[in-house]
């Protein structure tokens, strides 16, 4: 067992006492994340807060001579444990290094705090006509830290892509405690390796970024939602394949199965159909006088596929119903039972039915209730799956069901995460995905950032 | 000094004798590439052309054995000496793997070897209605192989990224000789460290790259081009800037300067207005419905920040009238002199007028004459610089400008390449603009993954 009481000393001397939690009640609460995992079986030795790069350096400077883990958090809604304290170890909380150092209009870029909550991000680049796309749906309590670990992604990735295509740069302290700047302030480089991309969705086991600068794009003029029902799995993918044959690029093009829809409708009654088979949701953005293009297309394309119902957000409030229903999902399954996990595959868009109604048959075979969302314009399903932890045959099942999503998953050609990361939830099947030299590669990068494997250890392989 | 001559005779075994050249005339015709450079001081030892990727390990697994130095080659159209072999070593040719092995409209993905040349790619995927937006200038020869080596960029991307925004997954052959599959079949990935990022701009040195899979997106439905000329530099780039902060998003602001447009004028005469002292050249794509209403808004921007005439394409004939004098500003640079060379900085946005301005007074201090050109929306400046290599005071002075040119740029806050790479030609000047630590990690990583410094040696840093 590891001692951390010598490093809990040095940093209460070093650091404000009041930034150094180490009672039992405060340890409890850092001990789990959005994961609801039932695996969590330690907890935090402290939780340290952080303000400045110098803290940061000393804290890991000191970590690293008593070989203490060291575990970066900020809000906490990773859904796979990554932000969790498997054998000891202290949590680097983020929350109070949360400035928005700079936006900068004529560079289009903003330079952040890791502990910067995305949507206060999204509305202040927003409010000077910028835009910052990715939107994990947890954007108004998550942070751009933790986007950055976990390489979030959200609805509008099918258009905008994901964090890694808007960082430029990141301020880095590496376990050595030296200071690595990973890119520049252009937005094109080709001077050197491309270190920025290493640590996004390396779930901060290579080094602790405290500093990102971002890349920022002009904001769409206008933005309109569909809302299409459909009988049956095939008939909406075969929409989905349909509007990307056609030279229409929609932001988003999600998608929710009669479970989301029918929990969603219960709990946050939103005038969905309950009677459909599944939805998809199509954002078009751009010029306004593109939009009703793009609308009347797609309405096309859904009518020749047999949507039995379109809605079409004709303002503010309507655009907002629809994103709120389809994001209420994860918050209406938690009502269903005590306890509730999302998962996050993704596979080639074109086996992307097959593992919708294979996911389907899984959960059946198991007697599980599974939400099926997803931004199915990437090939993304989230299977959000309700239980109840004091059920040990339900867990049971839960778990057999995970790994046989993972297996369907992998023969369709597809991979354990498109946006949320693996942590160490999923770490036991990331070989069902990635092979052993790739595996290999990424132990041997580990071992050369972090030798004493001090930075958030037993995660990803 | 290295012995390659049992590497040669083993490689000759292994591999059929017409693909493995050795007379000094085979050799010279790879000695040099396009950067043009005085300092190619060595011939290749061999030419090894491959066609599967079991051929590459067997180079590989060789040349690892006799400890020869391995330099991927393409087009030979990088510019800054990436392809030269510098102190011995065989250059492994790829122009002969070169097919296309998919191109998959539902999963909008393609997947290519390494030899393909970038414009029959694009060629082929807009056959089917998609889009591979990154466009170097030389894309009608160079390769795919290449622009992964260089990170290249090109003239769209201001709105559509670089290369690296469009790999997905690389297989790759390591100095070990295993192969490694970097990314996935997937259009996100949040499984594992993202790899592929790795690869992209790191020139050959980190493993070989023998088959990549390309993200496409949907082909934009029309574009026009518009040529604004002006009086000051200052004024173009307050135009640039203003198109920015506008809601506006064209794909491509280009710049010329005088001497580009006069130079262009005078071999390939296309109509330019000679008397004035630099013109943008701004491409706006998308539905044919927002395309006028971008080019109004443009035009607008233009004429308050005093553009002295504005040519609009109206056609096909006259969009590549426009295109066609913007990219051959190099070619016709080389007419002035026996030699050109061409450059690549860049700055964040706001030090535009700064870089261009300081560089035309470097050139004049020097008394050279440099046909400024670039993709001023991303602030990016490439410098086209004739020379005599003969005449070696100007030699002198063309390296002495060249290295004040970097100097400022890092005044600047900015970088020496955007999309070209650094080579063996900037390759003295990358402490510049990188500090110490990225390039310990930068050279730990090339330790880690090419322990006996095999993969194109003595390049970046």
């Amino acid at each position: 067992m590891l001692n951390s009481k010598p490093l809990i000393k040095e940093l209460k001397k070093t650091l404000s006492p009041e930034n150094v939690l180490t009672t039992v009640e405060e340890c409890y609460a850092y001990a789990q994340d959005a994961s609801n995992s039932k695996e969590v079986k330690n907890l935090p030795d402290a939780v340290v807060f952080v303000k400045t790069v110098e803290e940061v350096q000393r804290v890991i400077n000191n970590a690293r001579r008593y070989k203490i883990p060291v575990i970066c958090r900020g809000a906490g809604t990773n859904v796979v444990g990554a932000c969790r304290v498997v054998h000891g170890g202290i949590i680097l909380n983020f929350s109070k290094m949360n400035k928005i150092l700079d936006i900068n209009p004529e560079n289009m870029m903003a330079r952040v705090q890791p502990g910067v909550v995305l949507g206060d991000l999204q509305k202040a680049v927003e409010d000077v006509g910028l835009f910052y796309p990715p939107d994990p749906s947890n954007l108004k309590v998550s942070t751009v830290g933790g986007s950055i670990a976990q390489a979030s992604g959200g609805a509008k990735s099918f258009k905008y892509g994901t964090t890694k295509d808007y960082v430029l740069d990141l301020q880095v302290v590496m376990a050595d405690g030296r200071i690595l700047r990973t890119g520049s302030n252009t937005v094109k480089n080709a001077t050197g390796y491309n270190l920025s991309p290493l640590f996004i969705g390396s779930e901060g086991t290579l080094g602790v970024v405290t500093e990102a600068t971002l890349k920022l794009i002009p904001k769409p003029e206008a933005k309109k939602v569909l809302m299409a029902y459909f009988d049956t799995v095939d008939g909406a993918i075969q929409a989905v394949n349909m509007i990307i044959e056609q030279k229409v690029f929609p932001a988003t093009i999600d998608f929710m199965d009669k479970n989301a829809i029918q929990t969603v409708e219960k709990f946050y009654p939103a005038g969905l159909l309950c009677d459909k088979d599944c939805a998809l949701v199509i954002e078009v953005d751009g010029f306004e006088s593109a939009i009703e293009y793009q609308q009347k297309i797609i309405e096309d394309i859904l009518h020749r596929c047999n949507a039995s119902q379109i809605d079409v957000s004709h303002n503010d409030e309507e655009y907002e119903r629809i994103w709120t229903a389809r994001r209420s999902s994860m918050g209406a399954c938690a009502k269903l039972k005590p306890n509730v996990t999302t998962d996050d595959v993704i596979v080639p868009r074109e086996n992307l039915a097959k593992l919708i109604l294979g996911i389907r048959k899984i959960c059946e075979k198991y007697n599980l209730t599974a939400c099926l969302v997803g931004h199915v314009g990437d090939g993304s399903v989230h299977p959000q799956i309700p239980i109840d932890y004091n059920d040990e045959d339900e867990y049971r099942r839960f778990k057999l069901a995970k790994s046989e999503i993972y297996d369907l998953t992998a023969r369709l050609g597809g991979i354990l995460s498109g946006e949320h990361g693996i942590g160490a939830e999923k770490r036991e099947h990331i070989s069902k995905v990635i092979n052993g030299v790739a595996l290999d590669y990424m132990r041997l990068i580990k071992k050369t950032f972090d030798p004493d494997n001090i930075l958030n250890p037993y995660k990803i392989f």
